[in-house]
């Protein structure tokens, strides 16, 4: 665990379903929100085929780059579920069975349901730490500074909570946004510009919006300095007042 | 352009609303299910935020990887839209006045606005090929086997139409899918091990899902050869059938 203001974090999402275009990922946005509120910085997400060599590499580097590193998917029982053999291969330890959890998914399932398909779940890596749920008896586990996670979204997010407690916190990380009908990204391009050189602590960002109501800019302000961020939105709303356009506290609406 | 079967591609989604949890995507389904109809094979998704060394890291990583690289965001004209000048740093080749995007640009919006930020939308690294749509102005650009777009889901659908045209057409990715209430993982695992074995030109994946109306196993196959689909899926439908489940043909419905 970093003791860093604000820890790092990846996501790597193990999921020829994302990469086929038949599932909308979801749980990117979920992590996101829940990672910022806990005071961690998302700072990439990767999506890999169920492929060994593409995960264990992937695990490699993003374990080795960030504080945190939280992976979704492939962790069932069926022939596509790589991922825990794949993170043993990645640390280079045994993927073997993990008693407790064995014992607990044959007291569970019944010896005569607990097949070879259902043990490879209470297989893991030498040294994981199960992650408890009350959704489901298979769990995640994770090992070092990896957190791995189902894919099916309601089990991830039980997961997640259930990590929580254990992944410490950094300093909140907030934002404000106020948004402008009508307003143009290229007519306020250089008072933006000014307000981030004046708060260089904040990330400043400019969003063009379409909706059926109309279209405009939200800008979003994101950091850790609460006072900064209300200082730089209110500069943020000055500077749409000044197109002569209403400016409105929070996002645009659908 | 390559002559495979299957071209590959990666998406670099440069995106800090996307790691903030503002932002749900929805371009990567786009692209997805788009590149496999046309029999492109997505390989890899990466988000990155918008810092200047970590996009020109992405982009030289994936575009020596995968046969074409497409990014989506930050080509607006705030200061926070970095895309353009990375993929110029990216490739080694200035960042310029786009003379004929310049001109068009002037003659649309009058000499009076187009200010320095709408300047630099038409501004390109040296050698871009723009991609040009109805939809706006200011272009997307491709360059080398890179095709940078907008973030804005409907103006990056506009250019990535105006690709396909230019992309070539591999072999058609089909996918085919049948599925079960009540059906166990677990209990059909072995079953399905087996199909994978003996079709092993195909992609086969079980997909769990939870729904209102209740619970079950999507099974998916993806590849190029129609037969092998057709006598996969039925082998498929005949797993489920023998745990004595009525098999639906096609996706499981919200």
């Amino acid at each position: 665990m970093s003791d860093k203001a604000n820890p790092t974090a990846a996501i790597l999402i193990i999921g020829n379903e994302i990469l086929s275009g038949r599932t909308q990922d979801i749980n990117v946005k979920f992590l996101a929100g829940h990672l910022a509120a806990l005071g961690h910085k998302l700072e990439e997400v990767r999506v890999v085929p169920d492929v060994p060599e593409r995960i264990v590499r992937a695990v490699n580097e993003l374990r080795a780059s960030y504080d945190n590193l939280f992976t979704t998917g492939g962790i069932g029982p069926t022939h596509d579920d790589i991922t825990s053999a794949c993170i043993a291969a990645a640390f280079g330890v045994p993927w073997e069975k993990h008693q407790p959890t064995w014992d607990a998914m044959e007291r569970h399932l019944g010896a005569e349901n607990f097949n070879a398909a259902r043990r490879r779940m209470a297989t893991l890596p030498r040294g994981a730490v199960p992650i408890p749920t009350s959704m489901t008896i298979a769990p995640g586990f994770s090992i070092g500074n990896v957190h791995v996670m189902a894919g099916v979204p309601r089990i991830m997010q039980s997961m997640f909570m259930a990590l929580e407690p254990v992944l410490g916190r950094g300093l909140p990380i907030s934002m404000r946004a106020v948004h402008g009908m009508g307003v143009k990204e290229g007519s306020i391009a250089a008072g933006l510009a000014a307000i981030q050189e004046r708060f260089p602590m904040l990330d400043l960002g400019s969003y063009p919006f379409y909706r059926e109501t109309g279209s405009g800019v939200a800008i979003v302000a994101k950091g850790t300095d609460e006072a900064a961020l209300d200082a730089a939105i209110a500069e943020a709303e000055a500077l749409i007042v000044g197109q002569g356009i209403v400016a409105v506290r929070g996002e645009p609406k659908a």
